[in-house]
């Protein structure tokens, strides 16, 4: 017999953009181990980050029975109580904010937490017609494109193109475009942004949070790449919260995305929101990111960790792989790359491209080189937009050899393809 | 400004039965250590079981970059290669069954499968009517009361109660009250069945496949407590899985909930549609739970735990603890247990009480017993049965002296408030 699903199911499982990645990531981890790992989002391999993971795990197996508590115990819905009161005062510390434990909840990695926050405030409402979520900068993360429950639950904003010299260039929220409504029920941005590597600036973040609280609706800030930890974000901006923005925080990039630890920082109701629905579909979160980390946020082993070797360490690759684009791309290739300001990701645009970026995500698959196509970032856009075809996204951060030679293979199918420069 | 939240916000944020267990069981531990726990599902502290998780993370610190590689890398959404491959052997030489690596999915524990599958196949859909989940014998696990996006997601069935002595019962599926028809998705039950230690017939599980088969729809069976792991089962039955079938499993009650590691087993199709729903609501599943259990199902060690460890002790706690409730309660009060065939809990019905369940609940709290009270199992019954109010779930295993003590306080306070028996 054929298998029925209902509605949600058929949403659900067409082949979406973050199943192809996840897919191929981990695919190509177990089983093409010749593959040049460029497309999803893992994070480097930094040996001074592992020797600290290492380590405390010596820690928790020798402190007791902390071990056994971390494995046969169940999580509250919310998250381990001594790691959120911990990380409450750190964030206090860091940034003269006034959070309690109630503002912080965990969940099973961030993901998870989107999951949660675009259902609990968009989609279809109790009175009125359903509400959606604005993505001021578009292209925005692959992951929370098929998230909604209800169908188109984003609607996003092109940005203004500035280029910063002939081969690099920075997106801006376009605000002049931005159309807000009673429609919205919330503002999401990712900072820095993933695919991008942008970082909106701290007058954007302003604006956007003053846009969100005049309109009565939370400011959603997905800083999984961001301050304080990991840190990968090669600007000195300061995260900022208030009792309106929703602050979203991961151990993924400290190089723990197998425990799936994600936070929220946020006002009560809506940490006693996340946590209900925790309980209801996850029943309880992981123990192992949280009891690895806490007393890391004690001392400041871990600030200085994200500040001495996370950071440099991706930004030196950053540049590196930067100095390696433009080396192998030459003059005669039509090429931008995002100003990489963080996160893992180069962001490279061929605006004269004569296939779609499917087409040389395929090609370069074919060849050993696995990226991820930009047109899965552009959802959710009133209009067509020709740009959507001529970017991808590049994680610069694995092996600077792979990266090289990925990148050249990049250049070479790009200058197969492309069109005359005009 | 005030937190409006959609219609599925509204719906998930209501005070479910499982955030208020989930809420209960983990302040309890962090904050009330005076606490008897006997309301959670938490699995019992047993030495000779962690011992076995205390030397397999010793391995995987010892082998090689495998601790790094857990904790490093992005799994996919279907799981571990490794370990589905694994497991895949071990069932089919267990049981003799025929599955392919393609047939099992992991997701962040099973209360996560759950939530994929009832959405995946009930709801709304495309074209007709919302479909819904029949659950054949109520009281059924409490867990998945709330977990359908859309309202009243399952329909179920009460039982008949045959009365096996003066003061033990079991419940039976109702075969002639079973209404089954199209507007059923799929028929679901667990096995041993939370929150009453049921364990359903060989003879009652083969008329459900037959009856789901005839209906084409598929037949959920969640194993959590089952056989073959972590075999808190106290029968010689055997699973059975067909494509038909789709069969859960767990690792939390192996010791190790703090993992959140949930298997299904299931024709590919279905494997396919959770892995994609999986990608979307999760990302990716925890390591740290499949890299500690592989290796165990290669050899025979983890049956033997199981087997040799993990069902004795279980067995021998709920025999103790059906003898001290007998013990306890003594002549003057109407009470019933249900007899425990396996999983965590005793089910004690308290036919004339003179107070729900949810007042008994709390003025047991006040003494510091936590039990859950049963009116949360009774969800998608069509018609009022008195009987919902008269049932508590008791977790029989942890601490035989805290067990002894909660089961004397709640035999008093049954005592206070029981009508006389008629």
């Amino acid at each position: 017999m054929t298998l029925h699903l209902s509605k949600l199911g058929q949403k659900l499982t067409r082949r979406s953009g973050i199943l192809e990645l996840m897919d191929d990531l981990g695919k190509a981890m177990s089983e093409h181990p010749e593959m040049r790992m460029m497309g999803g989002g893992n994070p480097a391999r930094i040996p001074a980050v592992e020797t600290v993971w290492r380590r405390r795990m010596a820690e928790v197996l020798d402190d007791g029975d902390l071990y056994e508590r971390m494995l046969a115990n169940y999580d509250t819905p919310q998250g381990q109580r001594l790691f959120i009161e911990t990380l409450a005062r750190f964030l206090n510390q860091q940034f003269g904010w006034d959070l309690m434990p109630a503002n912080i909840a965990i969940t099973n990695g961030s993901q998870n937490a989107f999951f949660y926050l675009f259902n609990l405030l968009a989609g279809e409402q109790v009175s009125g017609p359903a509400k959606r979520i604005l993505l001021p900068l578009c292209p925005e993360y692959i992951g929370y494109a098929d998230q909604g429950v209800n169908p188109e639950l984003f609607v996003s904003c092109r940005p203004e193109i500035k280029h910063l010299d002939a081969h690099t260039f920075k997106y801006h929220v376009d605000f002049d475009r931005l159309q807000i409504d009673e429609s919205v029920a919330a503002i999401c941005v990712s900072r820095p942004t993933n695919p991008t590597g942008n970082v909106l600036t701290n007058d954007e973040v302003e604006r956007l949070a003053r846009l969100a609280e005049d309109n009565g609706i939370p400011f959603i800030v997905d800083n999984a790449y961001g301050a304080p930890f990991p840190s990968i974000i090669f600007s000195e901006i300061k995260p900022i919260w208030n009792p309106n923005i929703i602050l979203s925080l991961s151990l993924s990039k400290l190089g723990l995305p197998g425990t799936r630890t994600g936070i929220l920082v946020a006002r009560e109701e809506v940490i006693e929101a996340v946590s209900a629905a925790n309980s209801i579909v996850s029943l309880a979160n992981g123990n192992i990111g949280q009891t690895l980390v806490e007393p890391l946020l004690k001392g400041g082993e871990l600030m200085s960790l994200c500040h001495n070797v996370i950071r440099p360490f991706y930004e030196e690759r950053s540049r590196q792989a930067i100095a390696v684009l433009h080396e192998t791309m030459g003059d005669d290739v039509d090429y931008h790359v995002h100003v990489c300001e963080g996160a893992l990701f180069l962001w490279l645009w061929f605006p004269n491209l004569a296939i779609t970026t499917q087409e040389l995500y395929q090609r370069l698959k074919q060849r050993d080189v696995l990226v991820v196509p930009g047109h899965y970032f552009f959802y959710g856009l009133p209009e067509d937009w020709p740009h959507r075809n001529e970017c991808i996204r590049v994680n610069y951060s694995q092996d600077p050899q792979q990266v090289r030679e990925g990148l050249a293979i990049i250049a070479e199918e790009v200058r197969k393809t492309a069109q005359p420069s005009s």
